[in-house]
């Protein structure tokens, strides 16, 4: 454990500001365009709904394209030792009710945290018993046990697990599953970044993805997933971007002092410069381990690396952003929009068709080659 | 002018909290490891200085490869219809003093805001008077200016201007200068994105840059300069870092409630992203012209395009950054860093090593082909 009192989040700290004074802070920390959205009143136990809109002015030729998103943050109900099969039913469990919350709120996509179907165990750097978490995409029992629930709800379900590939001698993936919202199973995307990082040793398990840049047209709007550490990788949300999609989901897991103020940037950025809306999801709470594990930075082995400080957040193609959920509590934002907004804001910045792609695909080209010299000016 | 009453900074708001919420909002707004920077006592009429340092952890085999740069934001001093010499001569004083003063605090890199020798008049989208600002890069008055202040104070100084390029049928150009510590021309780098966004009707004046990305090697670290609209562009940003950038500075001239939200992520995030220091820059003030304009948002003409709201900043590699100057004042933002940091954040986070270059090199070169479809995914 930490040892230290986690605060609540950075909203909540702000709201002990005058009310001028917070609307000042506010237009300059969170844009303009996000205001609450009324939801019917939901009783679910230990999760805290917040629910937010963007503005979108009407056009004279499209009608709006509103869609609904949900972002459910959890800590894992169970200790981290527990058998993996109720680990795993306590999560379904879990699941059950946030997107029965959802449903409630009329969401129309849901995404959960990254490998949301276990504890974050790739910090110990065993792989007993954590493999046996891995699941089949296509036909695992999670896909399984969401596809009825995605059906019942008309709900289009994104789902970031660990991936077992029998098809391929049974190597792990860090993977999301896209399921339709007749049930359906409609694809998957492998995490194209893997973390080498102090506790986030998770290239001991998977490798770096091999399924591109796709994106997922549904019902409710052209979607895609950026996991996790991908986030850090402009390219990899550039090139979401160029295959067309309206909404990216970062399905994240990441704690500590050094990345949280990196959080509310990253994603927001990436709405900014490919003008989409992105949803960043980040787990919640502090996992312990049975084991200790060392962690690569000279300090004496623990069992636990620190506090998932939550936090998730939507951010619209204009840079506005909603508040962010909770830092230490189970959590569902809620968020509509008008994926219209993404065009507009294309029309208005102009940053598509000032991106010279032909100048980076060349200097890209170059940067690749073993014998690159970089553009560097020296006096003599 | 706006009419309404512009708040002096974010940062004047947020310390009306007490003590313990401020360290906590300040610790996730702005990282861990920014610090006051000590300096002697700088009289200096209407300049608001601040200063900073970040902390770095000494290596065993490399000396600190300590800098300090300086961010001059400034308002133009007369009424931009003053007659061009006049105009240039109160700007040439005005930078004389801010030069002076960040000598005293021992800059070794200055900096200006984009388009410094004039008002920021590409709103009004008049030829005349305004190209007649224009200088030679090379040999131009205020490029000659500098020089002296540059070998009399061992500093390197950044001169973003409107170019003419007298070798190239007089054709202009926006345009940043480097001038080394010895007082010669370094060399310089031309804007490779320019907007054509509601009052920034620049493209009316320049084309895009033709320099590529180049990065000049100092003796006080290896700099590069990414003029004001090229901060949305993560492609531009990134080719600065692949040819080894260490500070990239980015001078910009930007108003509004909508590009605001913006300012505080962008920059920032280039410098997370590439592991190297970033300076933003921002005008400060309301500039109001002569003649009428309109501004391509259905509005009647006007003469003023809105305040520029200053707030310039340094972001560190690895996502700290300092307080913003004032929003409404001209500022001296003296910061102190130490190069080495930036190889630590590379050899920390794996950034560039996790990059896959090679992908996205084929990525980016079929993106840019004329029949380039977009890796979609339907479901009929």
């Amino acid at each position: 454990m930490s040892g230290k009192e986690e605060i609540e989040s950075l909203e909540k700290l702000l709201s002990k500001l005058d009310v001028k004074d917070l609307e000042s802070v506010n237009k300059i920390l969170y844009g303009i365009g996000c205001s609450k959205l009324e939801i019917p009143k939901i009783e679910a136990e230990d999760l805290e709904i917040q629910s937010y809109k963007f503005a979108c002015p009407r056009e004279q030729t499209r009608l709006p394209k509103i869609t609904r998103v949900g972002l459910f943050q959890n800590k894992t109900p169970l200790e981290t030792w527990a058998p993996i099969q109720e680990q795993r039913q306590a999560l379904h469990n879990l699941a059950e009710k946030a997107i029965e919350a959802a449903a409630k709120a009329s969401v129309n996509i849901f995404c959960f945290q990254e490998a949301w179907t276990m504890p974050f165990a790739f910090c110990t750097r065993e792989k007993v018993p954590w493999c046996e978490y891995a699941e089949n995409a296509e036909k695992g029992p999670t896909t399984r046990f969401l596809q009825n629930l995605a059906l019942k709800n008309n709900m289009v379900i994104i789902s970031p697990i660990l991936e077992r590939d029998e098809d391929h001698n049974d190597v792990l993936w860090n993977t999301a599953v896209v399921i339709d919202n007749h049930g359906d199973y409609f694809g998957k995307h492998r995490k194209n970044h893997i973390p080498r990082v102090g506790d986030f040793n998770e290239s001991t398990y998977y490798m770096e993805g091999n399924t591109g840049h796709p994106v997922f047209e549904t019902e409710f709007g052209k979607i895609a997933i950026n996991i996790c550490y991908g986030r850090h990788h402009p390219l990899n949300w550039l090139m979401f971007g160029i295959n067309g999609a309206e909404i990216v989901f970062n399905p994240s897991a990441t704690t500590g002092e050094l990345s949280e103020p990196l959080w509310g940037i990253e994603a927001r950025n990436a709405a900014i410069a490919n003008s989409y809306f992105t949803c960043a999801i980040n787990r919640v709470g502090t996992e312990i381990f049975q084991n200790e594990f060392s962690s690569g930075n000279s300090k004496p082995a623990h069992k636990d690396f620190g506090h998932f400080y939550g936090a998730s957040y939507v951010a619209a193609p204009n840079g506005s952003r909603t508040p962010g959920l909770s830092r230490i509590n189970n959590g569902l934002l809620v968020c509509e929009m008008d994926l219209n907004l993404c065009r507009q804001t294309k029309d208005f910045w102009g940053l598509q068709m000032t991106q010279r792609l032909d100048l980076y695909a060349k200097s890209l080209t170059a940067a690749a080659d073993l014998y690159f010299k970089p553009q560097l000016i020296k006096k003599f």
